[in-house]
């Protein structure tokens, strides 16, 4: 049997997901569905399948969402992708609240929309992405240097509910990510292996950055990378508390802030096109 | 301003290109178009845009095709986009006619439809890829022997409207087809460079085929290439006339006929996705 199903392609930062709205339609296979669809060439093309639904502990969240990588395996959360969100539910008229309440499987995730005069178009999105945690599973904090290939890499580990292994460069347009990330992220001291950011300070508060995602290579941005960049950025004073992290997805404004040490993440979701697919069931 | 697009994704052996009715809509700068529609990520995602239309000619061909790469360069034909539109025209009720005369960049093409039982839905489309040419520009004929990095290829030219060396291994599985189709794609022989098909006997009449097109690199299927592989197959007798050519992105039929020396593509072409995108005008 077939269904149509009706799907939006929105994209944060590079970071492209086709976006299903479950209170519509049922979707009894994601991971399945998952796979199908992002397949380039013969499918809609995408880095994962997002499903929009009701939370289901009602009180506590106002919507909640699941996310289904490209492989067909479930991610506990993306931050490029609850950007969307926010403006999918606003947008579309879901809700008409500017502070959301959005379930994951990483706990409750909060989304304050930014709004333009008009109060119809969402212009960025601001992520509490809570606080990071700083020691890797082997225990060491702050700070630490690793071996790739004979160059050595001197990094901070920052856990933004994934791990990552931030480490500033100056050459990050000459250097070759793949090379290195492939190597560092199977660093032993990564037992699960880490995502990679090599950063590079080009101005006050400002921070290029390219990502290694473990399992996935270079990918165009990462929110939670963007994050760790930050947060390692402050730890070692090459930067503030408020820091703009430039990918070539786009940029994203990160404050890890004094006052409560969560990490703010805020950044721009576009809606790519509308479209309808038949689900085989 | 801005104006709503309706369009529709589909695919040939793994060739997806997004195709739009400009009886419809007007798309005033196609190449422009296709950049940004083409785009993984940030846009629809495909290997090009293909305009469908009224002919500029009406009384010798139904209807007309044009293509746009990825890049936005305009190209010739293609076949596999050609077996697609077939379909399109027919299932989505444009025509009933089950042959098709369709004007190309590179003359009127001839489809012939197959249809399932209930005439509704079509199955496979043949296309009349006409005659192949078996001169390159440097005048060699037939087979020929070019050297890459140390290692001998024998193989054929063929052209089909598009330039083809088609050679024949013992190992396609394992060849390295990125490098040395990048070092054979830029032979001497080839003053405007060459695609190159690497090629295997599997069974009789069956051909496992790899291509490396000029420009893109290793692609999932490409129509000229499958029928380039036939025609030489044919020629030095390691294939007879009709051949299957498998290619990663399926499998195409081709007889290369002794009737009339046209060679005669017959394969698949899917709907993949309906959509609607916003067009910056």
């Amino acid at each position: 049997m077939k269904e149509t199903v009706h799907f939006t392609k929105m994209h944060g930062a590079g970071n492209d997901y086709i976006y299903v709205d479950t209170q519509l339609y049922d979707i009894p296979n994601p991971g399945k569905a998952a796979i199908a669809w992002s397949a380039y060439h013969t499918g809609i093309g995408s880095d994962g399948l997002v499903l929009i639904g009701k939370p289901q502990n009602g009180r506590r969240a106002d919507y909640s969402m699941r996310i289904f990588n490209a492989d067909g395996s479930e991610a506990m959360m993306c931050g490029n992708a609850s950007r969307c969100i926010g403006k999918y539910l606003y947008e579309k008229g879901l809700t008409r609240k500017e502070t959301i309440r959005l379930e994951t499987l990483s706990g409750i995730k909060i989304l304050r929309l930014h709004l333009q005069d008009n109060k119809k178009v969402v212009d960025s999105v601001t992520v509490d992405m809570l606080k990071p945690r700083l020691e890797n599973p082997q225990q060491f904090r702050g700070p630490s240097v690793l071996e790739a290939d004979g160059r050595i890499f001197e990094g901070t580990y920052v856990c933004m509910g994934n791990p990552h292994f931030v480490t500033f460069v100056d050459d990050i347009d000459t250097i070759d990510i793949a090379h290195y990330g492939k190597i560092l992220e199977r660093d032993e001291a990564f037992p699960q292996r880490c995502n990679i950011e090599f950063a590079q300070i080009t101005d006050t508060d400002i921070i290029r950055t390219r990502v290694w995602e473990r399992g996935s290579g270079i990918t165009m941005a990462c929110g939670t990378g963007a994050c760790a960049t930050a947060v390692a950025a402050a730890l070692t004073k090459r930067a503030g508390r408020k820091s703009s992290i430039v990918m070539d997805g786009g940029t994203l404004e990160i404050e890890y802030s004094e006052a409560d040490d969560h990490v703010y993440m805020t950044g721009p979701a576009a809606f790519v096109f509308e479209g309808e697919i038949e689900l085989e069931c």
